[in-house]
């Protein structure tokens, strides 16, 4: 079966965000308003071929721990949706 | 009200994406099987006070329009989840 992971991994809330920061300082010098508390992280979309969801789901944990996320700095989260 | 805005700014389709291929590599180097076709961009949590839904939804597509997505290479996607 194959199976889209749709993976999210952000800075955790202990951590200083200044892209962040930056991010609503640009959005004030264009006017734009009513925005805060902006946390920006990385959205990585992959297929994966697996036998089953429970599979992929595995892979998707083992590949997010090992590579995907530096788990001391952030955390991740992950939907998996079949194709 | 205010609104959570989730947005994901991805590369389009037709850019290479080399983190992406970066990615894979590691992965495979790891010894962590049945990944294909990885993109890679940016998720970005922000929290927006706004009048009403449609007015917050028009707020975003101007931030992702006039800063947070260059519209040349990449698209961006959101939602809004009142809280």
């Amino acid at each position: 079966m194959k199976f889209l992971a749709s993976i999210d991994v952000m800075p955790i809330k202990e951590i200083l965000d200044p892209q962040g920061k930056a991010v609503l300082l640009g959005l004030k010098n264009l006017d734009i308003q009513g925005f805060s508390d902006c946390r920006i992280g990385k959205h990585i979309n992959m297929e994966i071929e697996a036998a089953d969801k429970a599979t992929a789901e595995s892979i998707v944990e083992d590949a997010c721990k090992k590579l995907l996320a530096n788990l001391i700095m952030e955390e991740y989260t992950f939907e998996l949706t079949a194709i």
